[in-house]
């Protein structure tokens, strides 16, 4: 027997067969709905509309989520929905996926929301004399899975959380094996998660709800570690020497994120026990340290990491203050010092479907650089200082309220400052454009000397470039700019052969691309080929935070990407050499 | 092309296509070949001698494991080994399935060792400049298999564990999903667990050697829980009147546990550190006791316990002292007070195998009797009391060396004791004995009256029955005779449609079914049908720590049985007080 389903609202038309479950014929449709319990019938997501055809009565559970929902009688789960006649429906805009997007500025990569904790209202049964289940039982057979884990303490709890409100209870579920937490009552709009970048000076911390997969707030900071020094080598020379610093790089990184997390839940009126995961995106050192690992097989070579993916580890092992049981999931590494924060950036800007050749650069204290060519992906790290992040330099500062962000030269010097505060100092793209500005104007030579007699170059009331400014950041940009001419030369390719250049950095809101070419930065190339994508490294922590497809793709590219170890090519020097000079490059 | 292949230590001939794998062909024989690792080349116990045909070259796997297990040059791998020529070739013994055996007394029911708990030697790679992998990935590789999860802890450790014999290691797997341990070297031959059987008043624990399955050293001993109440029920209470009382009932079997461990480990000359699993049998209320968890839900109708099921847990949050990564896994319960001794019990005997009509009853302080009615199951409890046990009796004491397990009617009075020790005191099965035969020298009558003048009947020097102790036997006996005969009745079947009746008991090492049958504990029925199976709850732990297999088959069959709540019944103190008559019945 065949059937003719009409989808009114997406003004669709199909067959069916007798028994065919809705939502299976909704999604051959080419529509979006969303099942968020994987077709269980747990999260009442696929409520549609049965304007014309059978209406089973409303079963249980149904019938409880449709109250919950608020829909109307004629309202049915696409799940749960066997086809027994024609039917004419109408799919509602709540019942269609949620797409969101990551990356704030550069291109939009659209995710689908699926994060790895999800919640569940749930009225259980209570146990009968007949049939005295045990409470585990009535909860798991709601969750129509059996056998997940379920801490010790969790379990302890589970006959008071349950008595608490008529064994009504909302059930957190981590990647559908993992009862997290259990809550009395109806808590479905409180999940929250936290999207981490962790760079080696600046780290930022953002609040999202896993429900509607909007930022909540967000907090940027200096990484406390940097009493241990201000580049990763010496932070790992730091811990190897003295065992005791690896304890102390641990502790700050820790405390660094506590108080931020503490902040981000004030300003959201958000509790602790309803965030209960997080993303941690950072290179190499910096994941190693905030787990505490030991880093001496990073500190010789071959460099070793002690890991590359790991599963979520336990937020409170971590000293994470989130829910008690929350997770830590640690964006995985690929080899070496290329991290985790690169990783996350490839999934960010969706890097292995964009079509041609590659060069993808995360301007942080350390530099990587990911070539793409064809299908191949090979990657390499740059010690490039934290000079693009405004520290070590006179007159630099974090990209925060107060700094200098952007500068024009029009009849004399523009400066624009973030929020419009009162100038406070320079951050790397306002290092970035007050450099052009002044090799253009002389006051700078292309061998990096400032030619003003003074040697001190004003920039706003005592803000001024100094000459050991210059220097620290001749040095970040010929790093870069070494690393992209060698890993160009090394795989046969051109500056003209690239497709594109997206750039990456915790450092400030806007890049100025034209400048970033005249000083060197970046090789002169079709400036609409270039495209800056902001802190990419938070925007893939967030990707993977909402959506366990970016998660699962993570994990097997970072096994695809080949190691490209600038320092053990014996061309590098050379090339660092040259890169010292400030100029316009396009080989 | 087709090969033959000749199996000369089977006298067996088979065809085989080019590339298929040897392993296979030999399963495929009905040859039950060792594949430990699951075919992965980690574990060596796969080797066969190649008579005639093509001898590959080793690759680094096999040559390692060859030499490890120090076989000739002409064997190899039938897990790697992939067939290009006709063959000839002898399977050595030590590379076929080890079957063992559970039950000590009773019934032979092999199981085959496959314990979840595996040990593999491994030489890692080291890491390389050109492809500098992470120690963590490096090992995963050796393993075949990508995503354990690794306790924290255990991660730091990795660099040092690694480097400390040249990259050589003795993972610790379990469950093919975690590694539990490290150990630098080969620790294969340290492989121990632990099955242990939490009764009311008696609690067994047994060291096994999880590579050869044998028993290494058992202990005895009661129960220190005793002091909150001789009985589950009294012990329930106490917990729920007092909470404090709850944690010291979980802290009176943890450290019984542990002094026993600490004794068994003492003898066997072993180190907590290569325990790394625990299996728990124990009847509802003490495993919930052992947990920790609250129970008063099992306080009130319909009495529902906390869990069922439950993923293994972790050894150091039970506080049991073993590896600090060890596991513990308990036993499922079946529904209210029916519990892990139970089901333990069940796969002992291998009792859903059996074809026909079946009781098996436990003769504990809880009694439970399960019916196996074709392919149903149904089973019950009944509160014995700890008669069985020798406890509240002013002549009893625990299966203990001294303890008369044995009389005899001969010209006078026989008793025999465990280990041939002076008299101390009567174990159940002696107390069976002794009250058939007082009972038919009229000393009692069959209402339970002691008829000598000073109403005490002298068993040996000090040792004496008291009016006290039959009545308590008379409770103990009326409360499982009622419940046989009310759960035959209630599903139909007389004492004659059974195929057999299995019995078993902490109680005693031998029971004299013709004296359990003169008192009415048992039914009159053909005594060949009668099995004692001693302590069958044990010896499923036994089974459950030793096969992988057997802890799915009982997690799959609890589900199955149907409870049965005696004390709901409107016919069950009727049957009670009938029950207390000592004597034969056969309806």
């Amino acid at each position: 027997m065949k059937y003719t389903i009409k989808i009114l609202s997406h003004d669709k038309e199909l067959q069916a067969q007798k028994d065919d479950v809705l939502a299976d014929k909704i999604l051959e449709a080419g529509i979006d709905l969303s099942l968020y319990c994987n077709k269980r019938g747990l999260c009442g997501k696929c409520f549609v509309e049965i304007v014309e055809g059978d209406l089973p009565p409303l079963d249980e559970r149904e019938s409880f989520l449709l109250n919950l929902r608020k829909f109307e009688k004629n309202f049915r789960l696409a799940c749960l929905y066997k086809i027994q006649s024609d039917l004419a429906l109408q799919i509602p805009e709540k019942s269609l996926l949620k797409e969101t997007f990551v990356l704030k500025s550069g291109i939009p990569t659209p995710i689908t929301l699926n994060p790895a904790v999800k919640k569940y209202y749930l009225a259980l049964k209570k146990p009968e004399l007949r049939s005295p289940s045990s409470l585990l039982e009535s909860l798991e057979s709601k969750l129509q899975h059996q056998g997940h884990f379920l801490p010790l303490n969790l379990l302890k709890e589970l006959p008071a959380i349950l008595e608490q409100n008529h064994f009504q209870v909302t059930a957190v579920i981590y990647d559908d094996q993992e009862i997290m937490a259990l809550e009395p009552g109806n808590t479905l709009n409180k999940n929250f998660g936290l999207a981490i970048d962790i760079g080696t000076t600046t780290v930022v911390v953002e609040l999202l709800d896993l429900t509607t997969g909007k930022s909540l707030a967000a907090q940027t900071a200096m990484n406390k570690q940097i009493k241990y020094g201000s580049d990763v080598v010496s932070r790992i020379s730091a811990s190897t020497l003295e065992p005791k610093n690896l304890e102390g790089l641990r502790h700050s990184i820790r405390n660094t994120l506590n108080q931020m997390i503490q902040k981000l839940l004030r300003e959201a009126h958000a509790s602790s026990d309803h965030v209960y995961e997080a993303v941690v995106a950072g290179n190499t050192a910096m994941n190693h340290f905030f787990l505490g690992l030991p880093v001496k097989t990073l500190s010789v070579a071959p460099f070793s990491p002690v890991f590359t993916s790991l599963l979520a580890q336990s937020a409170s092992d971590l000293g994470l203050e989130i829910h008690q049981h929350g997770k830590v999931y640690i964006v995985p590494n690929i080899k070496s010092f290329v991290g985790g924060d690169i990783s996350a950036g490839m999934i960010a800007l969706n890097l292995d479907s964009q079509k041609g050749n590659f060069l993808f650069i995360d301007l942080g204290t350390n530099g990587e650089i990911v070539l793409k060519k064809g299908d191949e992906f090979v990657a390499t790290s740059t010690a490039a200082g934290p000079a693009f992040e405004g520290m070590n330099l006179s007159c630099g500062m974090l990209a925060l309220p107060g700094a200098i962000y952007k500068a024009q030269k029009k009849n004399k010097l523009a400066i624009t400052t973030i929020n419009h505060r009162p100038a406070l100092g320079v951050c790397g793209t306002g290092l970035i454009d007050l450099l052009a500005i002044f090799l253009e104007e002389g006051k700078i030579s292309p061998k990096g000397t400032i030619t003003v007699k003074s040697k001190r170059i004003p920039i706003a009331r005592t803000i001024a470039l100094t000459q050991k400014d210059v220097r620290e950041m001749q040095l970040a940009i010929a790093a870069i700019k070494s690393g992209i001419k060698l890993i160009l030369k090394e795989h046969g390719l051109k500056v003209n052969d690239l497709d594109g250049i997206f750039l990456a950095g915790a450092f400030g809101n806007y890049l100025n691309i034209l400048n970033s070419m005249k000083i060197g930065l970046l090789p002169g190339i079709d400036r609409r080929k270039v495209i800056f994508i902001g802190n990419s490294s938070l925007a893939g922590a967030r990707a993977i935070l909402l959506s366990q497809a970016a998660r699962k793709k993570i994990e097997t590219l970072v096994k695809k990407i080949r190691h490209f170890p600038l320092a053990a090519n014996p061309l590098f020097q050379e090339y660092f050499i040259q890169a010292l000079e400030f100029k316009n490059y396009s080989v």
